[in-house]
C-alpha cells in the first residue's frame, strides 16, 4: 500500500495510492483512518513530504563499497563503523518530491546527493528485538542526503553541510509492502545512470540500528530513520534534475537550483 | 510574561503564569491565543515541557571557562569554537520540570548535568542580522544538556550520550521578558551550590548563532537553541536532585533515578 500526504481543501491530508488515484482519507495511518469517497488525479496533485517526523535519524556511513572507495579517493584509510551508532539531520531541510534543491550562493562546487532507504517508524518502540522490530515499522520511503563537501570536512558540526534549508528531499510517498533483499536503487542526474546498488546491503541492517537505538531511545510514529548510502556520490549543479528511484518503492525527483543573490 | 503547558481537561494547552495562578489560554502564543476566563494553581499543575520543537538546536561548547578547565582536567589543549556552528539534540530525549531523569543500568557513573540558557524561537526567521535578531525571539527557558562523558568519548556520535530518554529536561515556563547582561545561572545538587556562572558570557553569543545559523536555515516558531554551560559540570547519582536555577526565568528541578533492572 501506497501512503502519501498533500493539501486537501485547504488542509493537510494522508491519501492512499490506488493506481494513478489518491484515496483522501480522515485520521492518519499511524493512529487509525477511513477512505473517504472523493479522490484526486495523482499526477495534478502536488505531495508534500510523505511524513513530518518527531525525530530526524540517519545512520551516516553504511556500505562497505562507499567506505573502501571514498578511501581510494580520499587517501584516508578506510575505518568503516564497529557500531551501530546512529546521527541526526534536521527537519527545516525536508523538502517534498518535485520541490527544488536551492544551492546557497556561497557554496561550494562539491554539492553532492546520497541516495538512500528511509525507514518510517509505526508504533512506540523501546527495547525492541530481532523479531519485533518488524511489526514497528510502517514503511519506507526515500531520502537524498543532499551534502555540501567542503562544509562537513571544515565546520565543527554537519549543520550547514547537511541541513541548510531543501538539503533533504524526502518522498515521494510510503510503500507499506516491500521486499528488502530484492530492491536496488539507482541514482539518475538528468536521466543519466550515475551509481546502483544493492540497498539492502547495509554494514549494519535495519534491524541492528532499530535495536540498538531503542535500546535507549524510544522511537514514535513518524520517525524516519536514513539508512545512508552506497558508492561514491557526484556533484550536482544548477539545472540539473536528481532522480532516487528503489524499486519496490518508486522515484523521488528534485530539480537542483543554484542562488545567484 | 511567563507561558507554560500542561494537560487541562485531557487537551494540552498553553497557559499565562500570573503569581501562584495558571491562566489557560485557547490558542497558542505563536499563532494568537485569547485568555480563558479559568485558572488553576500552579503548585497543582503538572507542567510540560514549555514547548515542542520542530528542530532542536544545541550549541555545545561555548564558554571559555569551561573550555579551560576541562583542557587542564583532561590533559588535552583547549580550542574554544573559532565559528558560531551550532549541533543537534533529539525530541525524544525531551522531560519536563519534576520529571526524573532515568539513568539507564549500563551507563557508567560519568553522568552529568550541564545547565543552560534556552531561547525560544517566536517567528519564521531567515537571514537575520544583528538588529532584528531579537524580535523573532519568543523568550527564554532552561535546559539541563545531561551527558554520559563514557559514551561521549567512545560512540562515534552524541546518539546516546546526549539523546538516551530523559536526559533534556527543559523548563520550568518560557519567560519573555528577561536581562541577559544580569543573569547568573546557579546549578545546585540535593540543595547544595555545584556551580555557578554569568549567564551571558558566552564565547558567541545568541545574535552570533541566530545571524550565522538563518543565513542557510529558516528557523520556526517554536524552535530552541540551547546555549551552552559554563564551569566543570559533576557527576549525578540515583537519588540526587538537580536544580538548574537562571535568575529572571526561574528554576528547573528534576530528580535522578538509576534504572536496576
Amino acid at each position: 500500500m501506497k501512503w502519501c500526504r498533500f493539501y486537501n481543501e485547504e488542509k493537510i491530508s494522508f491519501g492512499i495510492i490506488e493506481d494513478n488515484l489518491i484515496i483522501p482519507v480522515s485520521g492518519d495511518p499511524f493512529n487509525g483512518f477511513e477512505k473517504t469517497n472523493k479522490n484526486l488525479l495523482l499526477e495534478e496533485t502536488e505531495l508534500l513530504i510523505p511524513v513530518f517526523p518527531k525525530t530526524f535519524y540517519a545512520v551516516g556511513v553504511n556500505y562497505l563499497n562507499h567506505v573502501n572507495k571514498m578511501s581510494k579517493l580520499t587517501g584516508r584509510s578506510a575505518s568503516p563503523p564497529t557500531a551501530p551508532d546512529v546521527g541526526y539531520r534536521a527537519n527545516n531541510a525536508l523538502i517534498a518530491h518535485n520541490k527544488p534543491i536551492i544551492i546557497p550562493k556561497d557554496a561550494t562546487e562539491k554539492v553532492q546527493y546520497e541516495g538512500e532507504l528511509v525507514v518510517v517508524i509505526g508504533k512506540e518502540a523501546k527495547n525492541l528485538n530481532k523479531k519485533n522490530v518488524w511489526e514497528h515499522i510502517f514503511g519506507y520511503t526515500i531520502g537524498n542526503d543532499v551534502s555540501e563537501r567542503t562544509w562537513q570536512s571544515n565546520d565543527r558540526t554537519l549543520w550547514r553541510a547537511k541541513n541548510t534549508d531543501t538539503f533533504k528531499p524526502m518522498g515521494p510517498w510510503i510503500e507499506t509492502a516491500v521486499n528488502l533483499e530484492n530492491m536496488i536503487t539507482t541514482i539518475k542526474v538528468n536521466n543519466k545512470i550515475k551509481d546502483q546498488f544493492k540497498t539492502n546491503n547495509m554494514i549494519f541492517g535495519i534491524s541492528d540500528y532499530l535495536v540498538k537505538i531503542t535500546k535507549y531511545i524510544t522511537l514514535f510514529p513518524g520517525d524516519v530513520v536514513w539508512m545512508g548510502t552506497d558508492e561514491v556520490p557526484s556533484n550536482i549543479k544548477n539545472g540539473d534534475v536528481v532522480d532516487i528511484e528503489i524499486s519496490g518503492i518508486g522515484t523521488l525527483s528534485n530539480p537542483v537550483l543554484k542562488k545567484i543573490s
